[in-house]
């Protein structure tokens, strides 16, 4: 990762403030012959907009991204594909205050005293509507996933919001699709829907917990020491606005297990492939790939534009007090999901490429 | 990070293999005048070295580093600095039946899947003992910030091992060099001993939770969006043999709090700096440093390689039992603490050199 | 440098097709509050855009580049700058015949067995078009080094075109600016009109060499052994559509020479800096900057687009004649001396970045 | 290439100085079960020895090569490869002048004035030395490509010596290894020792032009447009010290040519693959492989260490006449022509695995 760019060999540059004419995402190193166009890319890219449900900022943007270069006939060239989406609703008129007030638990403060000037609209190039970009290339991914490696699949789901964790014994794939939260359990859809509710109307926010999870992906991707699979999903999604923790498997909990307890035991499966009792490693040994799911969680703190007032200084160190009017979201986690698992396609993606530029085909087979 | 090296500017590659003749880290982009001898980093090693007390692995091992290039007279020039290190007590025999079978919840396996040969005497690649050159790398690191920056200090100590958990409340730095678990709790380093006493004759081994902090960070280290201070710990961390799981201030934990909550309030400090009335963001906004201190957690899992009968495959693919005799970490969570610390040295001095290349050192002021 | 990007710090990735709806530069890692808008950027690109004289192909573009991110109130954030080209010319109908044949000289054939696909409108991705956005961050380049390095001036013209060449006696920079070639000798431009206009009418091309010389480039820019100042020249230059040669002070000559006669004698200067009697080296020695002038030459090979008939063959592999209709340039080279400025710019705004990363300001002082 | 680092996929770190302990190379992303040992590697080091014909230096270094990691039981196993090789013969008594005064035409000036600091015993890190580790690299790659692509050759030799050029007529390829001049020339082989002898006599030295040819190399290795194949060999070659100008193909020389002579006609060959009829692009169309020969030049400067006296100054500013006694190539472009491979090796090995990595063994297939 540098600055702006994630990936090794499918690196994807995101570019773009909130405020701004336009962000999107250029990306390289594509595979060339990868079925795509801007419908395919849009269906990922309504998933994370805002303004679909009370639960997420009232902003309305169409979001609508073009392909600007890379794609030919409807295919990828293996060229760079441009990724372009302009912005519609900006009215800066909302955020005119914190022009010169800094609000407590946000990256207007660190901008200014990094680079001594800042787009404060919006929040500029911090706002999460950075992470459009990252659907839209996540979309790019997956389109190419499909094309290589059309067994794997990913989905992520929200398993914690606020102090409410999801029952993991009523965990419901079918039920992610049909509640604006994407959690896969009903009843706590149900119950999160209320306490967001109460929250929303007292001007709050809250954080949540996302799980991401890819299905189908190969063993063998991942290298050691510091190019490992694991580090990069932690960095793909540390990088994501807001999150402060990410956990692969076992994650934080590993520390409480005992070795006997947390070595997933391996047997042959019918179809010749290695089979595990369980999957405490998140589908991760070494930063190599097993074969089993990968895992990976990661904590979205609460959005930090409330409608609460907290004491804050000014660009000339004068102290204030905040209220952050504007549309915003009461939790912002929800957004998360999309984003998490465009992360998910590109480090995967990305592994894949890698993988066959080192080794080709041909690692070792057990058996 | 790509394969075996990481950072943008002082970049580490580290190679060899726990039974290869030696091991080492080359490390790139380091500051020309820095002092810097084998004495000063053998300081660093010193700390992790195996065999110091009965709750690490007994493999004696002198763990001597030699300075191969990049100094002259007692600094350093600016060119690669090799710092290498012997193996010495290698005793190839203990790893014989590995060689056949995948120890459960170990590399092993996934080394095979990939690459289609290993050397499997000692964990090969996958070795704890890759850390060490870590540990010679950070020490360059802390070098190279004591004459850059020598406000700033880096601590890790332990804040839990298996279910057992520091007190803050008796939270004593001065406690961490006083005991073989560097935790700074007096209480828990007394609980701590029995329990690991009975963990280690039972065979059995445990996780841990590793908390390393920096203080005296100036404000503005960090890039959006992808070169972030966070993600590059994260990632830093994440690298780290065993880790699976990584929290930056609140971690995890921030999913529970309210945006109110989590929003550490801002004043204007005696000293014309901003100050802070919490340090929930653990010193990040944005991927930017605050000022205040960097906070980072990670998990470390328990060790595979344990005395207790696991099932497993051989590498035909026969159905086995195995148990791993030799001279394993029980809590290998313990050496992991001046790892970490290494790891945030390079980060920190990394973003520091990124900071300046960009920007010089003229950000933004406040007042 | 890294598929389709370039640059340790100054992060440039263009991106776009001759023939898409537009194309760009990503540039990534700009110091923050360097003044520059679109008119800044318009005065670079409209020196290197087509259709200005007979001499240049016909393709009528507007060459508008619009900065679409990364700047605020006319002065750059420090986030990622997009930068972008409409293409608005396009014709596509001239290029119909080169979907099935494969032009000698050309592209064609490559990108055809490298990815199966290729966008053949115009060149797509190979067409000089590309170098309009490497123009636009050269214009970004230059405005950053005003801001940190007034004193640096860069300049671009052409020495050679096919047998021609300058008589260095006759050596006129005000000249350059008078001409179609940016030839810095007005007897030059005169033959050289001559020349061109009968192998323009005969539909066939010709070959250049164009140099760039940096003056005010401090000393101490570069770095061994491979990240080296005449490194990334070279790769720079080279990088550019058609070139096949780059040289650097003496160039090829320098074989010819011997040691007695390349050594550049040093003295020292009225202000405290060393003087040189010569500069056979180009300004660089051992891949770090002596402070003198940095001169770089290449060549650009003759377009392979010509109204000649030549033997060929079709993507189903039979033999063909093909002649290119459309508009063509009978010396890119000309159009390539603003190009040529523009790495230029980048490469020595990228390495006073990595300098100061390393070292800051402060170097050996010499007295 | 970053700093000491070069390569995409298969990157190599080189470090050392001329008189530290030690120096070599660190290679990372060398695909798994390559066969190789030291002896393997020594062959090649063996050419590019030191002291070998009383054309070259004096020094009398072993240069024996020691693989540190990376291989196991003859093969290498996908983790990094340690080569190093220890100074034996340092005589550091010879270059105590140099300590204070810089050298015309070397780098002790600029090391200085970038670093403020420099071990100048030798030259340091700027030394001919450290090409020993690039050519065990190279070595490496070639035990690569033989796997991978076992119809790669790769052959360099010396072209011109001075104002003396090979007769191309005269060309033939047994003759390189009968002559210490690896020269294709029997003629030019008698002549340019009595030359050399002249000019060694009388402490002079002299400048080079080396040509290096890989043969086999597949179509359609390259990227557009900054990770073009001629753009990395370019930055290989200018890389390597002393150089001062690289062709592809025709070269400098392509200024010259009319697009009707220079656009190489393509014929479809008897097994299906096309044929040219000349190789003008030196195998490079579009920064992509032709499938034809990959023809290089590099033009190496003469050694600036010579019995001449030359005006300088000393580092406090002193005027001063140095002369540079001690053991000197008097021409080192001859000790070039192994690097030169050792560089093309890598560079062909790295873009191999970049195409596998991006697009497979899929391409476009021609009829």
């Amino acid at each position: 990762m540098s600055l702006n760019t994630f990936g090794h060999l499918f690196r994807v540059t995101t570019w773009g403030e909130s405020h701004g004419p336009a962000l999107g995402a250029t990306v390289d190193g594509c595979p060339p012959g990868v079925p795509v166009d801007a419908a395919l890319l849009q269906h990922w890219l309504d998933r994370r907009k805002p303004g679909q449900s009370k639960y997420t900022t009232q902003r309305r943007e169409a979001d609508e991204v073009e392909i600007l270069s890379g794609t030919f006939e409807g295919r990828t060239t293996g060229t760079p594909v441009q990724l372009t989406i302009r912005n519609t609703d900006q009215r800066s008129k909302d955020y005119s205050e914190i022009a010169e007030k800094f609000r407590p638990g946000h990256a207007d403060i660190t901008y200014w005293q990094k680079y001594g000037i800042r787009d404060y609209r919006g929040g500029g190039r911090s706002s999460a509507r950075e992470t459009a970009a990252r659907v839209a290339a996540g979309g790019l991914a997956r389109a190419a996933l499909k094309a290589l490696a059309p067994q794997v699949t990913i989905r992520g789901y929200m398993v914690q919001m606020g102090p409410h964790r999801i029952d993991r014994d009523r965990f419901d794939i079918d039920e992610i699709e049909r509640n604006p939260f994407w959690v896969p359990d009903a009843v706590a859809a149900g119950d999160w829907a209320d306490y967001l509710d109460g929250l929303r109307k007292s001007g709050n926010s809250v954080g949540a917990v996302v799980e991401v999870v890819a299905s189908g992906v190969p063993a063998g991707l991942g290298a050691p020491i510091y190019g490992k699979l694991d580090t990069d999903l932690a960095a793909a999604m540390m990088s994501i606005n807001a999150v402060k923790g990410v956990e692969i498997g076992e994650g934080m909990g590993a520390a409480e297990l005992t070795g006997e307890e947390n070595a997933d035991e391996i047997f042959m499966g019918n179809d010749g492939q290695p089979v595990y009792s369980s999957n405490h490693a998140g589908g991760i040994l070494g930063g190599i790939s097993t074969g089993q799911d990968l895992v990976v969680r990661f904590a979205v703190k609460p959005t930090s534009s409330i409608l609460k007032t907290r004491q804050t200084i000014t660009k000339s160190g004068e102290a204030a007090e905040i209220i952050t009017k504007g549309r915003h979201d009461p939790c912002v986690g929800i957004r998360a999901v999309p984003v998490g698992e465009a992360m998910m396609a590109c480090v995967v993606l990305d592994h894949l490429l890698l993988h066959r530029g080192q080794i080709g085909d041909a690692g070792g087979r057990i058996g």
